[in-house]
């Protein structure tokens, strides 16, 4: 067989043209980084000697194609590369051509993402977005207040009660620990019922609506059980760490209608993608990659928190959330990771009134007495 | 609510004292790295600050507890850290406990992870292991050879040509390149069903067997189902992207009674884990998690050819396939990328027998006679 029989006109007559974009940044030498990006074509399509490739469609379409190559800085340039859209029709795919096999080079980074419009045929996006998520609030224009049920070897009971503090005292959203799953300190169902009944029991005394979202994450088998079982407790929404689940797994929840619950992504064990000079810049990753996959909310370490985001690449998330892509709904930033009620005034000054102040263990640290801090921190907001 | 109600003798009868190490290699100077250890040991359990924890079992148990700190090079240090073994009953969050939060901390790195024995409740490690492929194969001696159905671009049908000149002429394994999916010009099932059916009418001429392993790298909703109807079709495997679809995603279908195929783990969309100094060591991701999450075979790229892993890293990994692990079985190594023929003789040398020869895009380039190269590729392992 020597591809003499390929019939290159039916592979013609299925390829429409359309093609994506993705702008890599390269790490070194000119000369390095256009040889870099001659391999990305290659690689991410093909994965075969062009050589060899049989004549016609192959190496004319669905073979990468470097659209532009210029400097970004010392040693620094950006390759726009685009792809065939027909190779990448369903999302673990186009994950895959985007940055499949390279994620095992060096001293390359996925920069941008530009979507071609068919691929939103199995792109959806959030389901309910920034102002679904404030709807179900009724709150417009605050910043929204979230808190963390911590730490790990409390009891479904003693969360229970946590959440209720949390909930009749202003907070607007509490999610469970990422570390919550279902240890048996603390079941899973059990730790779900006695926190939506709390919950509900704040909202009839309150008048106002507070979220509980519990910590999806778990084995394939078990995700989606979980999800629906915390819809019918009542969860005002469902988290989960795609680094654990697979980025597709989130997308399937969010997409779900018999589950249709706002979706927080957790960034545990997916920071690897974005830490190091390689992988994806923070802003492809938290904010392009994980609004594509559903994200209504995406939790991600503040700058000048534990972590070490700049500012820059924070405000980066923010912003490709709330980016027109076609009809794609918004996704609010949570930064999160070490914050304090004395960082607000910081944050809503970078972020604008479109945020999720999440603070966590610091709720814990700032008084003896957790309800007044509660209110300290609705009260920081104004 | 200040934990005073915290019922600390329960949660002290649910925890067996059993503890599971992970070592991490930190970057830095001691006082750095002895600092970030500590952190690790709050980060990956209670992620809660901890003079605010409640007394009792919670910081004497649940938290994370560094059992050596000890130098390993200028500026590497290395920490064994054990965890409570009843906050990861299930493979996500054991995951998460191992490297959740911190993957989005700079210059650490998970070097080795050593189970408790209640862990292998939950893991079941690879189903056939070495020994079933090669009895699939009724090979017990020979190193096996594996090539990929390459380019993306051909037609099922053409496919289906190229698995019966791979199985007609020695090649024990075929799988399908990684960047094959359900696309139009080459629908999965189609596919599968071409070369499903041409690896068999092989068999009936040569009297051997050869394994094609589609890939079933899918949408969370559609994984199980490829996977089955691989099975149902007669594939010899599965070959699934653990980045892509999730670590999880492959061990379900690793452990399905119903699919029951030798799994094949590919590194697309993986390598940010390994590829920095940070995240894992080549061994522990590609080793030792992959065969925890079910691999019996793990495509990984070769020393020398188009990626940068280095040889002790690429034995590492077979090593990490094969070392004693309660009952789990062992994973055939499949080094990978850009390998030629010339290259077999130093990779039985470094690799032994038990190898998986995995020769791509190479076997076209080496003569303009495919049938010719097949038999070289097999008359060059002797």
């Amino acid at each position: 067989m020597h591809f003499s029989d390929f019939d290159n006109s039916r592979l013609q007559s299925q390829l429409s043209g359309e093609r994506f974009l993705v702008t890599y940044e390269l790490f070194g030498s000119e000369a390095a980084c256009r040889t870099a990006a001659e391999e990305i074509c290659v690689e991410q399509s093909v994965e075969f000697p062009t050589v060899v490739l049989p004549p016609g469609e192959i190496p004319g379409q669905i073979l990468g194609r470097i659209e532009s190559f210029s400097q970004a800085g010392e040693d620094i340039w950006k390759a726009e590369i685009s792809f065939c859209a027909e190779t990448a029709g369903e999302f673990t795919q186009f994950l895959n051509v985007v940055f499949g096999n390279f994620s095992i080079k060096q001293h390359v980074r996925v920069a941008k993402i530009e979507l071609s419009p068919s691929l939103y045929q199995f792109i959806r996006g959030p389901r309910f977005g920034i102002e679904g998520i404030r709807d179900l609030l009724q709150e417009q224009e605050r910043p929204l207040l979230m808190t963390a049920l911590k730490p790990l070897g409390l009891s479904a009971a003693d969360f229970g009660a946590l959440m209720r503090v949390f909930a009749e005292n202003g907070i607007r959203i509490v999610k469970d620990d990422h570390g919550l799953a279902d240890q048996k300190f603390a079941p899973f169902k059990e730790r779900v019922r006695y926190c939506c009944d709390a919950a509900n029991a704040a909202y009839e005394k309150t008048g106002k609506r507070c979220l509980y979202v519990p910590n999806v994450t778990a084995p394939f088998t078990e995700l989606r059980e979980r999800a629906l079982y915390a819809k019918e407790c009542g969860a005002g929404g469902i988290m989960v760490a795609p680094g654990l689940t697979g980025l597709d797994a989130m997308k399937a929840l969010a997409e779900d209608d018999e589950i249709a619950l706002p979706v927080f992504s957790h960034p545990a064990f997916s920071g690897s993608n974005v830490v190091n000079r390689q992988g994806f810049s923070v802003p492809a990753y938290y904010g392009t990659v994980m609004r594509l996959a559903g994200a209504d909310a995406v939790i991600f370490p503040n700058y000048g928190g534990r972590f070490s985001f700049t500012k820059e690449e924070c405000l980066g998330i923010a912003l490709a959330g709330k980016e027109p892509l076609q009809d794609l709904k918004t996704m609010i930033p949570c930064p999160s990771g070490g914050m304090q009620i004395d960082r607000i005034p910081g944050m809503l000054e970078t972020y604008g009134k479109d945020i999720c102040l999440l603070i966590g263990g610091g709720l814990f640290t700032c008084g003896p007495d957790l309800e007044k801090n509660c209110r300290d921190f609705v009260d920081a907001v104004g």
